[in-house]
């Protein structure tokens, strides 16, 4: 999560990248739906072509223009993009929804829900468990161990 | 979005956030599984009171100690939690997965999808797409137009 965060995990970058997986790619879409100065809009999408989120690639001769495009790797972030989206549209929107995802067919708003693939289960305790993998080291491990004697001690008390 | 980011958007403030919807409450227990600096510790647990997402209460009278457990804001945040967090494993584990989050009965790894809570589909193009709520402002309505027009490019193209 760390990781993931150090390359997007600024809101100015995140919105450039919910724009992207949009269909927004040229500089000036960008500056003009974000309101973002352009020496910031710059540096941020120069960031997340390093990160390998966007791909710059021209799209017209002369003058050389460039429009920046999402890779599998931007494409595969969008879950976490909705899951945040709707959180704030839930709790933040006090004077309303001012966009949201919606299915095409019906134009009825989405409401996201993070499930297991597996199972079609929603994630979440107790029927999921935070868990050491298989390189885990010893942090991870102490923290497992402490949330496993947490739930038996909750166990415990019913 | 930018709501929600200015609130949690900071690494140590998820990563303290993610432990805390695992069970993690005191604050020595936070410092050890995450390895930060008191100083920092004590100021994020302030702000992600301050704005909701963690609520601090007495569990010992001499001395006064505190712990941090989440809200029901703070629990509602757990899927973009969870989303996050798989995107990070399955791109920035170069190493190999240190923590994930596992299905309680069985042990095996959970595989976490955006889905609609109403239709069961992942929510994702071209069976959703962005639009306008009805607070939308002239920023949003640009937006919104701009890829309605891309889509009816893109649609041209087949």
């Amino acid at each position: 999560m760390g990781r993931t965060l150090e390359r997007v995990g600024d809101t100015w970058s995140l919105m450039i990248l919910r724009d992207a997986l949009q269909g927004v790619s040229k500089f000036d879409q960008f500056q003009k739906s974000l309101g973002v100065a352009p020496n910031i809009l710059t540096q941020r999408l120069a960031a997340l072509v390093e990160a390998g989120f966007l791909e710059r690639r021209p799209y017209q001769d002369r003058p050389v223009r460039h429009e920046y495009v999402p890779t599998d790797l931007g494409r595969d972030f969008a879950p976490v993009l909705t899951a945040l989206m709707a959180f704030g549209n839930r709790h933040f929107a006090a004077e309303g929804i001012a966009s949201h995802m919606v299915e095409a067919a019906t134009g009825l708003p989405a409401e996201p829900v993070v499930v297991d693939r597996r199972t079609g289960k929603p994630i979440g305790a107790p029927d999921y468990i935070y868990a050491a993998g298989p390189a885990a080291g010893l942090e991870v491990l102490a923290r497992v161990a402490l949330l496993a004697e947490k739930r038996g001690a909750r166990l415990g008390e019913v």
